[in-house]
């Protein structure tokens, strides 16, 4: 047989620095992404779940959550990048750059920034920068990416090392790109859950988010592929049983999906998340664990030229088969605790 | 870790008679949320299936499931009502005062009408008036449950208790609230499935619904989360693993939906549900669980100016992993049977 | 009790050649409905994923997956025709007319058009055509299956057997009814996936479309309940750990769409399945199998007086917890190798 029509992927060595991808299959994101989306995680921040909410404070219309919209970019990437993806290594300087609403269509295109091989040859680092797209062109979302990847060839020659520089964190000067002029006296913090404003949060402050969510494989399964993420490591249980961990694994950004909904509860204002500083999938999640999150303050800034909105820094933390009510992050010998599985540093945006 | 920031549920010593509480989250339902809904439940009445057959009937649009808006305006209630119930006991005096059509927006307000310690004095009971509405004002829906709450210190002085009167059932006269006039000649008995009208049901008739369906952990899963109720029972295995069931339990609700899709067989043109007179959870759901359901007509009632329709009183079951065929509700000695998950007394809306 | 007012459907002795059933619940399809198929299947499409793509090459708008629209019909018989089938023998003649969109509603009516007794008396099968109309009365699908059915009674009279001629395959003249004129022009085959075009395949060519798919209860019923087929084998456990496989069993119409949502590797230009000349599903699946599918050009046909779009007829084989890089289709004996699920001939519509 021939399976030269089918695609299986780029290696370590299929990848250059300035190469370009433009990523298959747009997709017209609708209220009924929106509502599996919200059967999926609960989501409950009002901006969203609710279009008069929305309208009241500025909107033109309700914005679709800013990690499907990360979700759906992102998927699309994964038949050119990251197939035979050995693991997903981290996330950096991700904004989000305008509101996605129901009805838009989304493309994605990513640049090779970085290639590093790994010093046993048999697999290698590529650093990409991903480019959502809406139909207008405008760039919704934009973030760097680095995945570790099989070799085809073991003996294919090493790439001159490029590792990008990346910033420790987005400047609070970009984040309200996304985020129109906000009516502080329309803004009903009530119906939102909270009283917490931007100015009521302090660095070094600590919140546990109480709920959790026990996974399920047919719902880590219907996420990943609504976002048409095709990673064969989520869906194949006949491979995955005869590998390291003889079970699928779940997508990780169903676990910040998840965090994220489940930091309503502590953080019910932080209608947006503006940027992604950085993120690290510490460990991996299956089905049957039960995924708590906990959340601690790292900055309260103030925005340039907005006395409506400002930025909360947060290092949002989901962990599996333990409650954060202890913040269980870090051991004694400074490597992450047992049932760590997300780290993630972010930039909230709440009204002041 | 300070965790005043996170909302932790009120406990029964919380609650007074007259307190009033605005529920967070306004939802904007969409085609979406229905398509999920008709997923979860397989539902096939034919006013809430197709616009054609709304609107030839009088409707201006299909409207949304009435249990679906049941259930959303419920779960808004859940995190300050409910977070920390041991059970949710009963409800009465439910109407359903308008229909709700996609795009609406629901909000949810609770008023305390009665409290009552129990005599082990660790925990009470908490009647609550729980009213729905749309974007415009207008109420969709009102319903009166309780609920046994646990105190949060039981030395906590116990209140007057006050128990609020209930009626057995809505009256007939207040049930069209939410029909518009319908075109009897543009009723398609055969479209909707079933030749039997308001006028073909007698008092003490008893339908078994044929079909069942195994409910499945990601799908009462979903259907929770689709309504933004939080009640950690139902999501949080690691925690429920330590408690008296060992598994999560199903929200009730899902039952109650079930049990209205699988009734479509035998009230296939019971359209509308104008009123819950009185509700009871009989027993836990479980994943796993097969859920059976079957009926008997308690009353047929003339609605007063309508020669349209009529109203249907029924006894609506359900029963987990035993066919409905027998009826077995009650036991020789008076108590449900083993197996009886669910009592709801209703009032149908049918085509005369 | 009585029963009389719950349909237990048809058996054997029930159909006559020429019997007309108007079957049950139209049905609005919505984006909603989309979603719902794109998060259950992982379809990859770009005219069906995208408003954009539809529209740029001569779609109003984006249309409904094919074989989402084949399932809603499918589904609206099952009450009539197959709620008492022992097995869903096959298809033949099935063509897509007129494309769906989001917003249309569906209705569905079959014709009896053969009925053949078994030798054993006990059981027989019936052939019905069914056809799948819009709101407006236009057809959009016609197919003929074949059901074998247990009787009631093994002692009622055979009807006289007929048994329809089928064709081998559609007419390659009558295939391009739901396509509008395409712009080539405006196709872009980068966002689409994959460079091939219709001249680009050749019979006797074979594809393995290497993703697969492990299948969970809880997908298999949320997508079965939402094409409102309720066929009891499919939902009820608690009768199934009764029966000869213990298990529910999965809709074969989920392997179908699995199949060809896996297909789009390798042929991601056949933006539209004009006809099914013929299906067979050969053996049961289950909750936990892994999908695999491969497929093999048959044919290769132009379509008069259309330059734009040609027909490729396609052999599109679905396998269980085996790759299908082999081809594994027949055995040395010529019957069907061990964990082959689906053999469907197709011809599939490819921009020239």
């Amino acid at each position: 047989m021939t399976a030269s029509k089918t695609n299986t992927g780029n290696f370590f060595e299929d990848f250059r620095v300035g190469q370009v991808f433009q990523h298959a299959t747009p997709r017209t994101l609708t209220v009924g992404d929106i509502a599996l989306y919200n059967g999926l995680y609960g989501a409950r921040f009002a901006v969203q779940s609710s279009e008069p909410f929305a309208q009241a404070i500025g909107y033109p219309r309700a914005p679709i959550d800013d990690l499907m919209v990360f979700h759906v970019v992102f998927g699309k990437s994964v038949p050119d990048i990251s197939r035979n993806a050995i693991a997903n290594l981290g996330y950096a300087d991700c904004r989000f750059l305008t509101p996605v609403y129901a009805g838009d269509t989304l493309t994605a295109v990513s640049e090779v920034i970085g290639v590093k091989e790994n010093s046993n040859r048999t697999s290698g680092v590529v650093y990409v920068r991903t480019r959502g797209h809406k139909q207008s062109g405008e760039i919704v979302l934009e973030f760097v990416r680095w995945v570790m990847l099989r070799k085809r060839n073991a003996a294919a020659a090493a790439p001159e090392p490029v590792v990008p520089k990346l910033a420790e964190r987005v400047d609070p000067a970009v984040l309200a790109g996304a985020v129109p002029a906000i009516d502080l006296n329309r803004y009903a913090f009530t119906l939102a859950g909270e009283p917490y404003r931007w100015g009521d949060y302090k660095p070094g402050e600590r919140l546990d988010h109480a709920e959790a969510m026990t996974l399920e494989e047919a719902e880590h399964q219907i996420a990943t592929r609504l976002y048409q993420n095709t990673a064969r490591v989520h869906f194949n249980q006949h491979e995955q049983a005869q590998g390291q961990f003889k079970r699928r694994l779940v997508y990780g950004g169903i676990i910040m999906s998840l965090a994220r909904a489940l930091s309503y509860n502590g953080l019910a204002n932080a209608f947006h998340i503006a940027a992604i500083n950085g993120g690290r999938h510490v460990a991996p999640a299956f089905a049957g664990d039960t995924i708590y999150a906990c959340s601690e303050i790292l900055e309260v800034c103030e925005i340039p030229l907005r006395r409506d909105i400002g930025a909360v820094r947060v290092r949002l933390v989901a962990i599996k088969n333990r409650s954060g009510a202890d913040f269980p992050l870090q051991t004694a010998a400074g490597t992450y605790s047992e049932g760590v599985l997300l780290d993630l540093d972010l930039w909230l945006i709440l009204p002041r």
